[in-house]
């Protein structure tokens, strides 16, 4: 047969896995350090369950894009699409949950969407949501915990703020009551194209001031200056909404927050403070954080109905390794640290790899007795930072040969030695 | 709507997910000590690549219980049975992987069988294998990495150890060379059926002398005394496997290896040593670890068909979780160490809960105000060991009373005091 994966999926090889078990690592610290706990859902939900988040009769792409499949008992199952959708099951489903429920989850997703450079048919997200309060500090820890994990990352950001309903109430000044989420769709171009397209379009919506508009959502670099350019057009419980995230997010300590009145968004079902996190100096444009709040979505879950608020923000799992890539660190390859290369003698050699392991070095030994030439190109091939020989001359001087594959430099240590040096270098 | 999960499928609640979090760090630990590279395959592989592994016309329970799938393409696609199909794949995909290819992997599989207790249509496997080497070390450092793991995680086990090649030296000299997959089937039951009924249905199968072979395939406390029983029944070259495998794993020091004739394992493609090990001194009675050498299945995935040795070792992660369970260690319910609570001053706390969670101490703040008791109720329900409470007077006083959850215990601390204590204990 002819080797081939599924189309839209693809191997995650082990540099790049390295790299990505860092990144998940530091995203769990960090959540559980603000309190997060960490919840595992199924990937196949029925069908039913995922046509749910969007209410009676409203499909969306994501449930176009959504793969069915049966089982044996001809039930009707998906892949999950996002980790939104199983949260909201698990608590309609779970009652004894106690609020506020704050939990994370890293998992794969699937759409059977069209495939771009950089866009698969089954990818990660990992969320962090906050379950059963409408109490906006959780909005802004949310960010609070976005601006530690960049900061641990080495990234600069900028976060963009705004809320659902500023949206609405500017959008209902310009006379547009129905059918907001159709005007909103196009409100989500207008960082990518050109204003006057904007323009057109929101004309051809039937927003007469169109220009007005788009002024308006524009965002300042002040966002004092924001606030009092949206003044007049929004309601007093929209602006108190906002001024009490900022002010949580100033108690917090965090920087770099934009309000930005033009933030859409396209999904329908936000329903307060809405967010985007860039990252500054970065080659990377799209955003690599995104969320907000969703108060009326789980009661969709619910046999009752009852209004269950909740917030949450998602971090492009992808998107912050390309980001990290493309700034060109140092890339690991291989988990091994020291790589022995016994001459003939494998079997007396069997207790130095052992010592080195014992004392948590990760380390790999050529069990194959091949020549030194081909074993320093195989640690090379791999960028494994040190190799050790092992000659029987060596092992009888009670020395052995540690060279270090970056610098070309050899040194003959004791075995405490090389442990001792290299029990400071090792990648774990 | 009546929320439920799809048949088969569970959630992981945030107690167990953070006790196989840790379970899992573990074994990512030692797999790495070890010189072994994480990879990462798609859970869609085309179907045509599930098929494969049984070969031409040979169909599987595993692929009988393949979820199928389509793609908006009409591509036939199905969910992943095993973690060694998408291995296979994988090393026929990129002929530029170095061998020896020492890598481990750690995700979810799927099977459409029937549900019984503890046993779900959506479950973990974690898999090492090495490819590319017949090298029968590789076999032994398998085993060694299994006796570092159950160390690590407690438990005393039993290694059984035995060759594909022995057993059809075996069967072969009772007079079986064809069907000998079918014998081996019932051979499987040996530990679990009463003797009379193996050896009936031995019988049925042909076997004349089914109890003599019985009584061989039994395994003895003493390796020697076993191999010295089988020793005219098998071939030079299968002592030679057996012995060679024996004496790496003395070389490693791994302990309590039991040479077990009978053990069979149902699996069709093994070619060389098989291995399954168990708990000594558990409930649980059933393998933790399974695997063996299958020289000829990733030939199966190639144009060329050329032979591909490989050698790996499955870990059973909820057989795992199950034992710890029942071993009946402190229950870990949330990742919070400490839960402050403030005495309507929340925002004169954010600072104090800030300064923990700076000195990485997981720490949660009740950002609603409920009163006392209500929160002491909350902490108390997740088992949050510590619990602060900031009363204005204590805040003036710059002392907060910190009580011991579990003890009751209550003392009055100043913030970097409570800071140096919960420091030692944070349970990350």
């Amino acid at each position: 047969m002819k080797p081939q994966l599924a189309k839209g999926t693809r191997d995650i090889m082990p540099e790049e896995q390295i790299l990505r078990q860092k990144i998940m690592s530091i995203l769990r610290k960090n959540f559980e350090l603000y309190g997060y706990s960490p919840l595992e859902t199924p990937i196949l939900e029925r069908y039913e369950t995922l046509a749910a988040k969007f209410g009676a009769g409203q499909e969306s792409d994501a449930l176009k894009e959504t793969f069915k499949l049966k089982d044996q008992g001809d039930r009707d199952l998906g892949l999950r699409f996002d980790l939104t959708v199983p949260l909201a099951r698990f608590i309609a489903l779970n009652p004894q949950v106690r609020f506020p429920f704050k939990r994370y989850q890293i998992g794969r997703v699937f759409r059977d969407g069209p495939i771009k450079l950089g866009r698969y048919r089954e990818f990660w997200q990992c969320d962090i949501d906050v379950i059963g309060t409408k109490n906006l500090v959780y909005d802004a820890e949310l960010l609070k915990i976005v601006d530690e994990i960049f900061s641990e990352l080495n990234f600069e950001i900028e976060i963009q703020l705004n809320s659902r309903n500023l949206l609405k109430d500017l959008l209902g000044y310009f006379g547009i009551k129905n059918d907001q989420d159709s005007v909103i769709i196009t409100l989500d171009k207008i960082e990518k194209l050109p204003e006057q397209e904007v323009e057109n379009e929101l004309k051809e919506k039937g927003i007469k001031k169109a220009k007005e508009l788009i002024v308006l959502l524009r965002k300042e670099k002040d966002n004092k200056k924001t606030l009092a350019k949206i003044k007049k057009y929004a309601k007093p419980e929209t602006l108190n909404e906002i001024n009490t995230v900022l002010d949580y997010l100033t108690k917090f300590k965090v920087g770099s927050v934009v309000l930005n009145p033009g933030l859409a968004r396209g999904l329908s079902y936000y329903t307060g403070p809405v967010f985007e996190v860039f990252l500054k100096n970065s080659e990377i444009k799209s955003s690599v954080c995104g969320g907000g709040r969703y108060d009326n979505m789980i009661g969709n879950f619910m046999e009752s109905e009852q209004e269950i608020p909740a917030t949450g923000i998602s971090f492009g799992m992808d998107v912050i390794l390309d980001a990290i890539k493309s700034r060109g660190d140092s890339e690991i390859k291989t988990p091994v640290t020291v790589y022995l290369i016994p001459i003939k003698n494998m079997n007396e050699c069997i207790p130095i790899l052992q010592k080195l392991r014992d004392n948590n070095i990760n380390s790999e030994m050529d069990y194959n007795e091949k020549n030194i030439s081909k074993n320093l190109d195989y640690a090379n091939k791999l960028s494994i930072p040190y190799v050790l020989i092992c000659g029987p001359r060596e092992l009888e001087e009670n020395k052995l040969k540690l060279k270090n594959m970056i610098s070309g430099e050899e040194k003959l240590l004791s075995l405490n030695e090389i442990i001792k040096l290299l029990k400071n270098i090792n990648q774990n």
